[in-house]
């Protein structure tokens, strides 16, 4: 038989939301009249904004007519996209970014899981523990992560922990790395990074020939004017990042599928015989050898976002999930518990009580308050004695589940 | 600096289209008046089906409103849609397919692109000459295709000519290959292979523990009742192949993006301990890791296509473009040159005189009849002596170009 790729066998079972539902299914089963929420999932439920179903509804209309019917979209992006995007997410901010700078796609969860080959095998990864499994699995699906122990930690995997102890922000690598996956705002422990914290990483990626691996799908939720909403805020940072961006989160994306990747065309890589490698160059014919742009619909209800009535909705929908964030941080808080996140991010990041971990929180929280979230552990070892609630839901559900874990909720 | 993918530095550059974008270029400098008709690319040219349309507008109202918006899609499409795509595309023609073998993707491009992930680096991988080139760079990119010689062909692949002494149908490999891409209706030929032609591959494929990738994206075109429209039509075919569909071509999706592919249960592969490993487990395992699924509004229009107004569309939409491969065909025979394909695709491949190669040809056509089409060397050294025109165009393009074609260029 064919042989398979026997890394993809290394990887964990899709364990920790298989586990939930699992665990959900029979409380439901033994309690039939209990009405759940579920304030697990990081996905959004609010409408898009109105602006991009006016200009989805216009495009579609459009691919009716022969004279303005659309083919294949540029692989990179339409002009109109990319260039809204490098003047008002980067250049009203004093950030340069060039629109063929940007390559527009159909999610940062692909940008994030197929950045990682344009790198060599051989190239040793750093990741926050806890961390989005994406970034971990595909580099495990790729032979760069080496054996896991019986906990699931791999051998060539860099962990940096991210606890309470150092307040969420990792320490720089005890040893050489050559990609560090980082996330701000972060998923999952809603913590930020100031611009001063960001320096030191974009420093030691520079003296130390590091790529950052930027993840900034959640910038839309910073609130506070120290923290950065691109890497590109911080000098030199061109030298040495790839950054990420998504209207998932901020313009309620998730099932409607745009993102965009920023390539600085400073950023240089080096092959077998030492020769500078332009990334962006790479990544450009990755994109254009397995991907064939976004769907012109779809570009044109993200682009709306970036029009004045869009951009109105947009920073409405952030609030509607930031209040959300508020009630559940009050919420929690007023029951005794310690909350991190939920300020700059719409993750709210529980410290369990020392008696229960972060699975047995979720046990009590789903028995006392029919309530369902997310156990910390499943993001790494370093989540463990944490626990995962998003402000993603709708305003009278989350009002309702903070009444029931204020009532019912012994912690 | 961090170390690049080298792989990627083995791959061709972008050639062939960036040199025909630069002849015409250079031939529309020395003759502004020239008005020039393109029949050289892939992309169609005719708006959606109507029915397709509608369900766009009407998935657009539901994602504006909270009772009706929806988030994250399923990772391998919604069921609205696998379940019609089993049922139409499968079941009536007798053939078994379940919906969860069913992956739907926002194009076949990433598909073939991607399917490679899931197979041993090792695996030995043949491949049609000429060729749709995302199956050799992919491999390329994986490190699969070895080093290239000084006409682009590597050494690590198996290559299969198809040229007319063959009749465009290839011969089985002549040593052990593990992965075989055959492509049905053929992109750049045109041809087809009949079910006794499949069957021998399927029956080597079962003999020789090989797996076929089946790329049908022009299955929509086959005419001839002799032309199996899936694999699966061939016994057997369920233990060594998979299959990839399009709406690209169909239905006019090239701008749309929706696609799928299907993996059987029965197919497996084998770890490198010896254990057999389903192959449909890797696939959505992969999907699930690095895809997030296609936008609900895409998929109601792709699902759209299965109602009985959409099929009626869907078909018109097709005879319009064969009737344009009619056009081409008879127009060229008529000057006296031999033409392969057209009959069961939208593929027009055209023998080029004895004088004339492939670019020879092209800039002739051009300068003659102002048509640009495309080189067949660009597919393959197999592809030389021959030239590829599309039948995308509009009818009035079409017919101009034929009638240019008959009455200033001589072959």
């Amino acid at each position: 038989m064919t042989r398979v790729n026997d890394h993809y066998l290394k990887l964990r079972a899709g364990y920790l939301f298989s586990e939930i539902a699992r665990r959900v299914r029979e409380f439901q089963a033994q309690h039939p009249d209990a009405k759940l929420i579920r304030l697990g999932i990081g996905d959004v439920t609010r409408p898009l904004p109105p602006a991009a179903i006016r200009a989805m509804h216009e495009a579609v209309d459009e691919m009716a007519r022969v004279e303005t019917f659309r083919g294949y979209p540029p692989e990179t992006g339409y002009d109109f996209l990319v260039d809204a995007i490098a003047r008002q997410d980067y250049g009203e901010r004093g950030v340069k970014v060039a629109p063929d700078e940007i390559v527009v796609s159909d999610g940062s969860k692909q940008d994030t899981a197929n950045i990682q080959e344009i790198f060599a095998p051989e190239c040793v990864v750093a990741l926050t523990d806890p961390v989005y499994p994406v970034y971990l699995d595909s580099n495990v699906m790729a032979g760069r992560a080496g054996s896991a122990d019986a906990d699931g930690r791999f051998d060539r995997i860099v962990y940096l922990p991210c606890t309470a102890e150092n307040d969420f922000l990792p320490r720089l690598p005890d040893r050489p790395v050559d990609l560090i996956y980082l996330c701000y705002p972060n998923n999952p422990t809603g913590a930020v990074m100031t611009r001063a914290a960001l320096k030191t990483w974009v420093d030691y990626a520079r003296e130390r020939t590091a790529v950052i691996l930027y993840d900034a799908a959640y910038e839309g939720y910073i609130r506070d004017p120290d923290v950065p909403h691109s890497i590109y805020e911080i000098e030199g940072a061109r030298e040495v990042a790839i950054e990420f961006r998504s209207f998932s989160k901020s313009a309620g994306f998730t099932g409607t599928r745009c993102a965009f990747t920023v390539v600085p065309k400073e950023l240089q890589g080096r092959s077998a015989t030492g020769d500078a490698v332009s990334l962006h160059a790479l990544w450009v014919r990755r994109q254009s050898t397995k991907f064939n742009g976004v769907a012109y619909v779809i570009q044109r209800g993200a682009a709306a976002t970036y029009t004045p009535e869009g951009r109105k909705q947009t920073k409405a929908l952030v609030d509607y999930y930031m209040e959300n964030a508020r009630i559940i941080r009050q919420g929690l808080e007023a029951t005794g518990l310690t909350v991190h996140g939920a300020r700059n991010a719409p993750y709210i990041w529980v410290k369990t009580p020392p008696a229960l971990d972060s699975w047995g929180f979720f046990d009590k929280l789903l028995a006392e308050a029919h309530v369902v979230g997310t156990p910390g552990a499943g993001f790494g070892p370093s989540g463990e004695g944490y626990f995962r609630l998003t402000a993603f839901g709708g305003r009278e559900q989350t009002e309702e589940a903070l009444h029931r874990i204020k009532t019912r909720f012994r912690p």
